[in-house]
């Protein structure tokens, strides 16, 4: 089973590297590049045979480990 | 206009940070995680009116700045 998280900085927190990349973008000479925004995706292979265990387990890994809730959110899909 | 870029290190190339979420999940108690992989998205709202042009800038985003061609592969989605 796959389980793929997207974790992205909550609104109104900074992205010093997403900005760098922006400004990097203009004086390359790339113009219309409005914002960027940045997200880590991380993909697990697990052993689980049961969704929901599997959902379950992956929520547990996110809160204590994979994301940090203070600045940033996350969203779980699981492909069978 | 909004492009997502997904950028993920290609087959054999290492990625410690992913063996130490591995083996951090495992320290953790968390049972059945048989592989991490990490990917970086970038999302970059753009004020491209043609899909086409916006596809080519993004490309040459990807080979100039955003991703590094020769450890990295990047896929790019554009939604008018």
């Amino acid at each position: 089973m796959k389980a793929r998280v997207e974790i992205s900085l909550r609104p109104g927190v900074l992205d010093p590297e997403a900005q760098t990349i922006e400004r990097s973008l203009a004086s390359l000479g790339f113009e219309g590049v409005e914002h960027v925004r940045r997200l880590k995706v991380i993909e697990l292979d697990l052993a689980h045979q049961d969704r929901a265990a599997a959902e379950k387990a992956v929520e547990a890994m996110c809160e204590r480990l994979l994301a940090n809730p203070v600045i940033e959110t996350y969203s779980i899909s699981i492909d069978a």
